[in-house]
């Protein structure tokens, strides 16, 4: 609640003693947090099971049980953890084909047809093929980078022309990755085509400009081999979506992009190494989950604000609020009970967001606690003074400070997560920390986080959605008289569509396709009419 | 709570019949409310006295009382509105400066000294002064913008040396335009000189590159006018910066992008008047504010997530958390009582997020509602076919409808506004929209929703910080011996600063600049000396 705290201020230096030292100079400070002295402790037995859970999950469990799958982000960066020595192999082997695959474009031995080099990099891909690459391009890139990044994670016909716009005629110089683990995916699949036709349109060919990620031998993996595309990379059933950065889909787009990889793995690998302590108070990413676990009242009473004060890492809470609300938004729980589990996650950057909702989360409804992230490197550059004795980033951490003492004063919780500087060793670090802190967290609260059931609902509503449109469309050009929403449902037995069909049929007829509408009062009033 | 409703199918279509046209072709739909049929008449008394406050408010009374100030966006768009003549032929010069000023640097006739014209803009500021201008340029810029936006708005080191970068040598073709109300706000000011460095590095001068919008007679204002800046442009103490969207600090950037401004005022001033009606089932605004009021259960309990399909209206979600969120994250309502007030608001865009946090929106906590924001144009080229029948845009407009159906099966509430397609002035209307839905709401609820009292708060800690850094440099200075954060609190007897000395310091240190450390085990054993 918004009641003010009882820890004086000599006791909050006692407290922050116990920052806790994570691997890659990171440290995890806990002390604006409420919680009882030895409340990790008090929760021994819990973090226990999480922790033999995940050592069963490392060792080739089926830690997805609904899927059946195995979960194995943990091994792409320790390869010899694999259970079996094809899985080991394979790994490397992959991580092999990316560097080499990056050298040589970068060398211009892998060149596209109508441009001296590959300057540009198109991601095409959504959900987990998406968000970590963004975040990665957009916390490691330089303005020198070798290819320059873009994004299509939509199927928004407005937002590819933006991008093919944007990207003008260095759509010649550009290197399509489609990620897609079936390519079924319909947002990545209808980006794909469109591209190729922008391609088309400007006297290129798709296939020579492109590269696949995809599981071998799926749909994709398929086409990509039959119109020879430059290069295919695997992905793998034991890696999900949300934490596939350190896998092909994050680290093909970031070793084109000139981001050194190896860095980024190391840093997880050492993050992953100091996560498997079952020392309670010894292990970061279990403090961060019980952490979790105190402050949202093992059920999401609160939401996590993550508020990175560093321009680069403002994608980090879209990252997160993937990673965990994915992971944690679970109906039932693994023995099937209905539980609703879940953490909201949201945020931008500070210290621009004191300057919008950080009123609320100080003075507001009391249902979220922050987690700060601080950046103690300020810039390559070096700083001149703003004011006798201080600098911009002196400001910055003024800031970070000010904000989180202004909310601790009115009963709001936060944790610090302090990096040296923005790395790729550090940034693989932070991936790996976040990525264990979410599994333990589904553990103590006991619910699968390697699924995500609730996805399919809206993939297959959206496909009868467009199915009632084929039909809507016949239904109209066949009955051959203008005919309202109802009337067209009707006639295909189906009256409860009725909204569905005039939804699509209003949309087609706004871009003049197919139908015309002549609007009512009402929508029951709208009547269409087939064109042509 | 996750329960199935249970309006059946048909009932659904009914119940959408009642959709609420707004002016621009905007709609609203209701349908995925779970309302009693006639809640809104059942808050009459409630809507009729925040439709007696906002008339009041219009007609010039102290809206915010707290701060002693009349709340006069609304004039912006209906000069005629305001209380005196003054206040209305200042509004209208001010639009007629700011369209002959862009014209003149569309022309070329005001231009920088050393480059053919003005290219790029880089807008200076931060919160109500960032976010709006932010959301405007992307959700109506075009590639062939006649200025390519910019915006620094935090004071990151790394963050400004990104954007410097990006610009390259087309800084000598930079129009910065520095926003703030009085000048004193840090971030704008630290980016204001890092700006100036840039340029004076490159051998440009910023006062022939730099407009100023700020109060009438600021410390900005006279800097820009004792520089000889290119304009300056009034702040009026009577429009807030989280509704500053059609006031010069949104107009002046977007006019010079090349939007059409009068397009996004004649939008706002069409949905200002329907807005104004006092019948509670025609005015979209109030029943906006309802239905967060029901879904909310008026007191925050769940937060809105807004899911614009369209990539364009990425970060309306963020232009709304600050509008809302800032608003009514309120601690006091207006009689002084502690009420805790708020309304938490965050997403990104569809069908992405389908990808990402849907998951837990579905099957998770059910602590959130859903706005849908659906644009029915898919896009200025003619589209092709991804399969038979089926365009990408029938795709998107599928992936929403199947999402909302997934949601509400579930008993998850959604309400859907749908824009024609997104023009200047579509856009001001459902700028206009929110504000007055805002308005509205905090009426309702009883709050000031015009001041920030939290916000001040973090700024003042802020500069505790900073003033704590300058001490305690010089008192190891002053010392000449290594010393730890502790002993350095102790001399200053401050005793209960000894955290913030720590972090200001090695935040010093790892940036090598004015003192080094020696690191310990604990925070408490860093030893800290003065440099040089």
């Amino acid at each position: 609640m918004g009641m003010p705290m009882t820890v004086s201020r000599p006791d909050l230096w006692q407290r922050f003693q116990r920052i806790q030292s994570c691997p890659c100079g990171l440290t995890l400070d806990f002390s604006r947090l409420d919680w009882p002295t030895g409340y990790p402790d008090s929760m021994s037995d819990q973090a226990r099971e999480a922790i033999a859970s995940m050592a069963a999950l490392e060792g080739g469990s089926i830690a997805n049980p609904d899927e059946k799958r195995q979960v194995g982000h943990y091994w792409l960066r320790t390869a010899d953890l694999a259970p079996n020595q094809g899985v080991t192999d394979e790994i490397k082997a992959t991580h092999e084909h990316i560097r080499s695959f990056a050298a040589a474009v970068h060398a211009g031995e892998i060149r596209p047809p109508k441009a001296e080099r590959f300057s540009r990099l198109l991601v095409i891909g959504i959900g987990g093929s998406a968000l970590g690459p963004q975040l990665a391009a957009d916390a490691l890139g330089t303005a020198i980078d070798p290819l320059k990044p873009y994004f299509l994670d939509n199927t928004d016909p407005d937002g590819f022309d933006r991008t093919f716009a944007a990207l003008g005629e260095k759509l010649a110089a550009t290197l399509a990755i489609v990620i897609s683990k079936s390519g079924g995916t319909k947002e990545t699949k209808n980006a794909m085509l469109e591209t190729a036709w922008a391609m088309d349109h400007a006297g290129l060919k798709f296939g020579p400009q492109a590269v696949a990620v995809t599981e071998v031998g799926s749909p994709l993996d398929e086409q990509a081999k039959s119109e020879g595309w430059l290069k295919r990379f695997p992905m793998w059933d034991w890696v999900g979506g949300r934490t596939s950065q350190t896998g092909p889909v994050g680290l093909l787009p970031a070793a084109l992009q000139g981001i050194n990889i190896d860095g980024l793995l190391e840093g997880a690998r050492e993050m992953d190494e100091a996560t498997r302590s079952p020392e309670i108070n010894d292990n970061p990413a279990l403090l961060l989950a019980l952490a979790w676990h105190h402050a949202s009242k093992a059920c999401g009473a609160k939401d996590m604000v993550v508020l990175p004060y560093k321009d680069r890492l403002l994608l980090l809470s879209r990252y997160l609020q993937q990673l965990v609300m994915e992971s944690l938004g679970k109906e039932l729980n693994l023995d099937g009970e209905v539980v609703h589990q879940g953490l909201a996650v949201y945020g931008n950057k500070g210290s621009t967001d004191q300057h919008s909702f950080l009123q609320q989360l100080r003075d507001g409804v009391p249902n979220a606690f922050v987690n700060f992230i601080e950046v103690q490197k300020d810039r390559e550059s070096e700083s001149r003074e703003v004011e006798p004795g201080a600098t911009s980033g002196d400001y910055l951490l003024g800031f970070l400070l000010g904000t989180r003492e202004a909310l601790y004063k009115k009963g709001r919780e936060s944790i610090t997560l302090t990096m040296p500087e923005i790395t790729p060793r550090t940034f693989g670090a932070v991936i790996a920390l976040y990525e264990r802190a979410v599994g333990f967290y589904a553990s103590l609260v006991h619910i699968n986080a390697y699924h995500q059931p609730g996805v399919e609902a809206g993939k297959k509503a959206a496909t009868r959605a467009l199915e009632l449109q084929f039909q809507a469309v016949a239904a109209l050009s066949t009955a051959g008289v203008p005919s309202t929403a109802d009337e067209v449902a009707d006639r295909l037995g189906k009256p409860e569509a009725a909204e569905t069909i005039y939804k699509m049929l209003l949309h087609l007829a706004m871009n003049e396709r197919a139908v015309s509408v002549e609007a009512g009062k009402r929508p029951a009033d709208a009547l269409f009419r087939a064109l042509g």
